[in-house]
């Protein structure tokens, strides 16, 4: 398509593109707050897309195929919104003009959730580009999983826009080289190459041939795109379609283009332009119109939803043919886009804890997650897994798990469908992959990894809650247990760090039982759990059957006095591996006459949600208590209180084996029974 | 050098690696743990560096101007033990048997200050690349700061050791692509290219052209070096060395060489050979010699003990003929090597509380940190400044900052030296380049980013903690106070989960006295400190000099009842900014009749060293207690106790203005007020 052949649609093309521009600014005006440069810069970018190659239903963003948009330069909010706006989803004018204030549905960054159309909550950089990834591979794995010949009724495209400060985050890294081996053909990166950053032109700290180094993850690349040019970019995007790899487009752009004094400098960024640039942007570009005000006409042009309604409508007589055909693969497929469970979950989960309580194993926990893996695998075809490098040692795969891999095709290669992911070295990655996929919908994901080295992947872990994933980390190697690998290797501070995140769901199960459990409650909540699981075996503990239905809890009595109650009392806590110490040293202390109360804690975030009554049932309030756990102490004196003791380890690790280590640390029974006494005796 | 030119030498070369081989086997092998996959695949490339291009002193491991070397891929330990007995460190033998136990040199991964002649502790992938680049770049600014025409006393390289799993972790992006920009000519860096990791074949995860890649990034690269090939290796590095640019040596090898059955598999990585097929190496290899044990002519032909006595004498004739022309350069060249301050410390710190003081300015903690750079980088040329390109916000430039930049010249591009590093959008990049500067010394590292992408450099603060690097970490826009970027910028765990981390120390200043003091502290501590600072103002407190002088143990007391001790008491106790809401609450409680104590704790990781003295002085036992930060509430808990009062926020932000976000989530004086009265209520 030339643009010369056609001036007066170009003419209308260029007023779409200034549409974007002037609701980004007057937008960013309102709020005295935002950041007009990155929409202003990528405006004719967004019309090419919007306007020319995203598939999609203003009217319904649920639907199952439609392509996903990712803003991953995230504080281009505005230009998300003015589009989402424009082609007729549910955001009114009001909406925008109520930018970043309290309960708008246009906050600061995009959030899923909050705002219809938005697909990830974005801002945090680079990620954004790692869930892409993470939505483009679910793409590919369930149209393996569920086209038939004839039948493509999972057949989108993921597309993204990145700036600078994306490439430059270390996760750009680790997601596009994983694009780019799985060949995630239908994945398009339109990147903002402006060259300016926030500290001014990123020549002198980014001098990177981005073009030769996507070329090297095995990238399809369009070079030196005119990012302003909405022909050129359509021309890009039409090569993408053809590339059988994941594309990135390079479009040279002018960082707060039409803002005659701003354009090109770091200044555009992330400030509102004022008043009297607004005005001179509005004259340079010819935009009369009032703030927040676009013209029927143009209105008209930009609304998608009768396009969006017949694209769908499409997908849906193609999807009840499918049906016809294969009507369990359809009300299959339907199930997981919904995210529901299977109906025979229940029964599957009671099953398991009946089988897993009888089969009473002493195994380390890590073991009895993969064991629980392959029992919830034959009722959850959704469970999608995968390791960050380190399968043998997370045990995340499991019998029946399908390796995806790449299968060479001749001189290409091709995408083998599976449902287990070998994810790299790339614990940041692989978590916002992870994302990705849960956001898409159609997998339920989880991944290993040590759980030292959830600090690789801290900030996802924490997008997950925020957005609410169902996303199931897997963190083994929980505690100075691991032995000889020492300090680096070794987490102290973990579980209580990653409690600390809002709504993320953090469980140290102490047995089979317990890591069965923790598991069905992973998978059951609408949300992100994390599993803390023992490199080392742990014992076997038996339960009633109120005490397996009360691990759900999150924190339930195992042991509780047999002694009169006129005895000295104390309640013991205890999470993971150190609930085995916790009874050990309850026995030592009935024997010498103090009543004592074990309480298994496996997941302190769930018990903190029970009601008053429970809390206080299982913790009895006045009576002394001591918690135990391998990490660092002051996390359980919300617990414990300042009379209670706790034993745990305040410094780093040591390089050693395990037995050696918890003597050195003085994690025993012993020093748990003596710390009782200690609290017992001050109460008294 | 033709290896058939010399056969007798290349057998003896052959056995120089070898005796690395077995020493690593059987390191491995007694402790029956460990990696050996990695020291026999690197030994050929392990004796071309250290045999043949090392610069160092056995004798003296901190001489300042030898050859860092950096095993990135720090799983591999067992070669770096063995390099350092063998070349004749303080390492004997006997440590080479306790590989991995309790209060060995020798532990899992290598420890700084742990071991003689590791430069810096690594295991938690990619870090150690990032390190090196931090000692590469400390190397280049200290070379432009002191050498002379004639008088290079600044003059070595940087070598490091990396694998597969380094360059799949993001932060191989970010500290190549830095380097590359900032051609760091010194760096040379060693790719352990066998095409395994834990998983298996990294093909299925890992297609990246690696050299391209690290082409793109500007890098000089040396492709397809036959890693068993010693001369080829030592041909790789004399190319290395006229680069003119960091270099990357892409060497091939087989992981386990020399294992018999296992060699080239992914059993070989991570668990001891056995018996059965140690023999059979040991048979492959004609290695006749016990366990650990080494021939003396080899062990002759290994030590480096003359020749690096030899190399450091020259040098030290060199800086004393330095020393005749430039004493001044000399002297302060000396005091940074070996990280004192200077003789005007302490008076300089006086006159800058005292200016603080007497200035009483109601600015935001940022722009008080920014006002104390200035002070102290008027006596501390050894500071280092930078930001994760948030300069502007974090405000971690000065008046008399000059950036860190590149200037073309000719065809080429020349590296100018300063004091203010654009590191990029790079936050784990930048935190573990900046470990690597303090590593390195000569400099005092800075660096800022928001409070909320800590996360993203999280496992770097923890390094600096167990390394005891003396790195300061500023973290701007630390609460929600930050506005309308939402939650996502919104940091709410952060302050609580960085305390948790073992010797971070972690301050939280109220106003500009306060912060100058952090920073003050930051700089005198060996150790990293954390500076969690507002982006919006804050008011000055008035103290007196004992209140002042008091900032430095973390918590004091900042306003004390002055109502009669009958009266109903209880302690506030505030951070950042967060105080004003304690002070106006105690002035509405005082109003009401009660007692009420403002405790200030800028600093809970300081105050919690103090004595308990102090700490019962400041927190008087019994004396019902509330905390208040704009942050999760448990962590408060030690502090206050069960029955005390935490006013917070447990879940994430809101996108909208400051101060309609305090009101929202209820962070007011008002609220403090009450929850007092709720205590004081319940205690009485």
């Amino acid at each position: 398509m030339s643009a010369v052949a056609e001036p007066v649609a170009a003419a209308a093309q260029q007023q779409m593109a200034d549409a974007l521009r002037f609701l980004a600014i007057d937008g960013v005006e309102a709020a005295k707050s935002g950041h007009p440069g990155m929409p202003l810069g990528m405006a004719e970018i967004a019309v090419a897309l919007w306007d020319r190659h995203l598939k999609h239903n203003p009217h319904n963003p649920a639907w199952p195929d439609r392509d996903r948009f990712v803003l991953s330069n995230g504080h281009g909010s505005m230009l998300l919104y003015a589009l989402l706006h424009l082609t007729g989803y549910d955001l009114p004018v009001d909406e925008l003009k109520r930018f970043r204030q309290l309960h708008a549905k246009t906050p600061g960054h995009p959030e899923v959730g909050v705002t219809p159309g938005v697909e990830t909550t974005t801002g945090p950089l680079g990620q954004g580009l790692a869930n892409a990834v993470g939505m483009a591979l679910a793409e590919a794995l369930l149209a393996r999983e569920f086209n038939r010949p004839g039948h493509a009724i999972v057949d989108h495209r993921t597309y993204v826009f990145v700036g600078d400060g994306c490439l430059m985050e270390g996760i750009s890294h680790e997601a596009a080289s994983l694009a780019g081996t799985l060949r995630l053909d239908k994945l398009v990166v339109l990147y903002d190459d402006n060259g300016i950053s926030i500290d001014g032109h990123v020549v002198q700290w980014f001098a990177d041939d981005t073009p030769a180094r996507f070329a090297a993850y095995g990238w399809h690349v369009v070079r030196d795109v005119d990012g302003h040019d909405i022909d050129a970019v359509d021309d890009a995007l039409n090569e993408a379609k053809k590339a059988g790899r994941p594309t990135l487009i390079c479009c040279k752009t002018l960082i707060g283009k039409g803002s005659p004094s701003k354009a090109g400098t770091h200044d555009v960024h992330g400030a509102p332009l004022g008043a009297e640039e607004v005005a001179a942007t509005r004259r340079a570009l010819g935009w009369p119109h009032a703030p927040f005000e676009v013209p029927d006409d143009l209105r008209a042009r930009w609304n998608a939803r009768m396009r969006g309604e017949a694209a769908e409508a499409e997908w849906r007589r193609r999807f009840e043919s499918y049906r016809q055909h294969y009507p369990n693969e359809a009300a299959e497929f339907e199930r997981r886009m919904r995210g529901e469970l299977p109906a025979q979950w229940r029964d599957a989960v009671r099953a398991m804890l009946r089988d897993t309580d009888s089969a009473a194993q002493t195994v380390a926990t890590r073991k009895a997650s993969q064991q629980t893996i392959a029992m919830l695998a034959r009722v959850l075809p959704e469970l999608l897994g995968g390791s960050a490098d380190l399968t043998g040692s997370n045990l995340t795969d499991w019998k029946g798990a399908v390796d995806v891999r790449i299968e060479a095709n001749g001189p290409s290669a091709e995408l083998k469908g599976g449902n287990y992911i070998h994810y790299g070295v790339r614990e940041f990655g692989m978590s916002a992959v992870m994302n990705g996929i849960a956001l898409h919908r159609g997998y339920l994901p989880f991944g290993g990894t040590f759980l030292t080295f959830s600090d690789y992947a801290r900030n996802a872990l924490r997008m997950a809650a925020l957005m609410k994933t169902r996303t199931v980390f897997v963190f083994t190697h929980d505690s100075v247990g691991l032995g000889e690998d020492g300090p680096t290797h070794q987490p102290v501070e973990h579980a209580a760090s990653l409690r600390l995140i809002p709504g993320l769901d953090v469980w140290r199960p102490c047995d089979t039982v317990e890591t069965a459990q923790a598991w069905a409650s992973a998978v059951e909540r609408e949300g992100p759990s994390c599993l803390l699981l023992s490199r080392q075996n742990v014992p076997f503990v038996s339960r009633s059957a109120q005490q397996i239905e009360a691990i759900a809890r999150g924190g339930y009595v195992l042991r509780d006095w047999s002694l009169p109650s006129t005895a000295q009392r104390v309640v013991l806590i205890a999470t993971g591996s150190e609930v085995t110490l916790a009874l050990d040293a309850a026995a030592q202390l009935t024997d010498a006459g103090v009543a004592v109360r074990v309480v298994s804690m496996p997941s302190t975030t769930v018990f903190d949600r029970e009601p008053a009554a429970w809390r206080d049932a299982v913790l009895p309030p006045g009576v002394p208590r001591v918690a135990v756990e391998a990490g660092v102490r002051a996390f359980w004196r919300q617990y414990v209180g300042l009379d209670g003791g706790v034993v745990g380890i305040d410094s780093f690790g040591e390089s050693a084996p395990a037995a050696a280590l918890f003597a050195h640390f003085n994690l025993t029974a012993q020093a748990v029974a003596d710390e009782a006494r200690r609290v017992v005796h001050v109460a008294r």
